[in-house]
């Protein structure tokens, strides 16, 4: 994908300068590192990169570039003894690094930072581009399929250990807290996780107050602190009866397996974002296609890997869905009077279908 | 600080766009977001935030900037449909918003998104800047100096719990996992601990693996999950008695102490660290003075608030010192041949003198 986009371009390199909280830095180059670092590809095959002296033995042993420089093996130190700016220094290391391997043009990312595009803009041709391994990580290995499960499995065991709680504590914060904490143990980083009680689950950006009186939305979305992906799951429990929210519950656990039915290589995403909402307003609720302010008012789902939201996204979108890609099925409803419920499971797109990730039961009703 | 950075380069505007995992746009706006928003601040006083649709309710309540929008009151759909690009629509929504105050020139941060600052050069005179939040966030209000309180009381709960394990474990990731729980379950997110056992404790940046058996280096950094402020406090438990670490920690403790006495405003930061140096160095050990490859290889210390390192460091660096910064002072030792020491405390700086948030004795030994 990166060549393609090289050739489309006539551009000869794809750069990036950051650190691994940025995943696409991660997945191009499988370092783990604070510090930002520099990243080049060439459209010849020639991969660099480029860190600070304290990391370069960790780079050699760690990362899954060949060939790697630290910025004062490529004189930064004299070039700081030169301009008095740090920001500088980089760039000019950089910048020669680059007309080493005779570069002409290049292209950058959209969030590439602007004291380095600045500097680069006076001695290359520029062009910013879309990241291209945001669209490479939509579709993933049976490595990183292997760590979603992982995080998959790690959210059933919490969601079970919620329901547990539940039958004596229905304090929001408290259970947050304690399933939080529950997944921390196991090697889990939850933050956000939505407790979202009664008339507050009508919003669904609300991650939930006070005490749970008759019925719960729980979506947990934590990721793994060794390998860095993500799962994300949701169950709305019932606790109190209540006719409304049991009606549009059944419709968004209808709607939410009729669309796992339909999901396969090959399938556009606005195919399964419309049988959504056709399912949904076939029992009188309004969605996001009508601009509804009320009902249906989000997408369908959306990719899950070292970002809990990543490419591709299940709403009006013609992207056809590859086998290998992970993402969420989430239909929910939502109504300022009602309250709201939603439920969510993770799948992997297969060639003749998909495999569902969360698998537990849709309906859940407090018992006992 | 912004007005004297303005009237400087006589620019009409500061911009920044990022979200609050960006401490510099989160202490501008007071605004938690996981998604980018706009921040224009200009020289007559002049503050804006743009966000998305679905954040407008939430960042007029609780962001502290007064005038908020979002993309879609500013045309965003109109612009999309116009562009078929959501990049360059956004841009196109904060042009006009530029233009409509009157901006001409305009200042941004080194980490500014190229997609943007490519943009905003056709329409604006730009310059690139060092983001004048990192200096003003050094100097710490009552209200931030209590967050980092809290924080450093729970990281010596944390070293009291530590070594309580410590007499009946010994494996280095139990220790930590348990520890990094316990800060958890308190509220405080804590990652990479360092729990550095024997020889493994001579590589500063190791966070340690296996079994102790003769002493550790602890240090913790956990960051609040409410307040997000971080604490900082290093550690070193003598298990087994050895002559060479015993040395090494005493010429620590003395360094940390005898900086942390001279420590007020108007000192400049390199004068702790030669001190140190000049302490460690009296003692037979080489220092990063002399480039030393062992011995004392870091800086003495660094700023500490709402990212672990942060802005003033307490190195060969002329700023002095100010009332209401927080600061780490952490001397350490390493030796591949005898493993390392360290032994850190986080300090408020005060007119005449310091206050140490981490108090607890310097010298420790396991007992029982």
């Amino acid at each position: 994908m990166i060549y393609e986009l090289l050739e489309k371009y006539e551009a000869d390199f794809f750069v990036m300068y950051a650190d691994s909280r940025d995943p696409n830095f991660f997945y191009a180059t499988k370092f783990r590192t604070p510090d930002p670092s520099f990243y080049m590809i060439g459209k010849d095959g020639t991969e660099l990169l480029i860190v600070s002296e304290m990391e370069l033995r960790r780079a050699e042993k760690e990362s899954r570039v060949k060939e790697i420089a630290s910025f004062i093996d490529l004189g930064y130190f004299e070039k700081l003894n030169e301009t008095k700016n740090s920001k500088k220094a980089l760039a000019m290391v950089f910048t020669e690094a680059l007309k080493e391997h005779r570069a002409r043009k290049i292209l950058i990312p959209n969030e590439f930072p602007s004291f380095l595009s600045f500097y680069l803009k006076d001695h290359f041709e520029i062009e910013v581009v879309e990241n291209p391994y945001s669209d490479m990580r939509a579709v993933k290995s049976p490595e990183e399929i292997r760590y979603i499960k992982e995080a998959c499995s790690a959210v059933i065991d919490a969601f079970e250990y919620f329901l547990k709680l539940l039958k004596s504590e229905r304090n929001v914060n408290t259970l947050r807290n304690r399933v939080e904490t529950f997944l921390f143990e196991r090697g889990f980083y939850a933050e956000g996780t939505i407790v979202s009680p009664d008339l507050e689950s009508s919003n669904p950006h609300s991650i939930g107050s006070g005490v749970i009186k008759n019925h719960v939305v729980f979506d947990v979305f934590p990721k793994s602190r060794v390998t860095g992906y993500f799962a994300d799951f949701t169950r709305t429990v019932i606790i109190e009866e209540n006719q409304d929210i049991i009606e549009m519950l059944n419709a968004c656990i209808e709607a939410k397996n009729r669309a796992i039915d339909k999901i396969r290589e090959g399938v556009a995403a606005k195919d399964i974002h419309n049988l959504v909402c056709d399912i949904l307003e076939s029992y009188g609720y309004q969605t996001i296609r009508n601009k509804a302010k009320e009902g249906f008012i989000h997408s369908t789902g959306h990719g899950v890997g070292l970002e809990v939201h990543e490419k591709p996204k299940i709403s009006e979108n013609d992207e056809k869905l590859k086998s290998g890609m992970v993402i969420t099925i989430e239909p929910g409803l939502y109504y300022r009077s009602k309250g709201g419920v939603r439920v969510e499971d993770c799948v992997v797109v297969r060639k003749s279908g998909c495999e569902v990730l969360t698998k537990y039961e849709d309906f859940v009703r407090l018992v006992g």
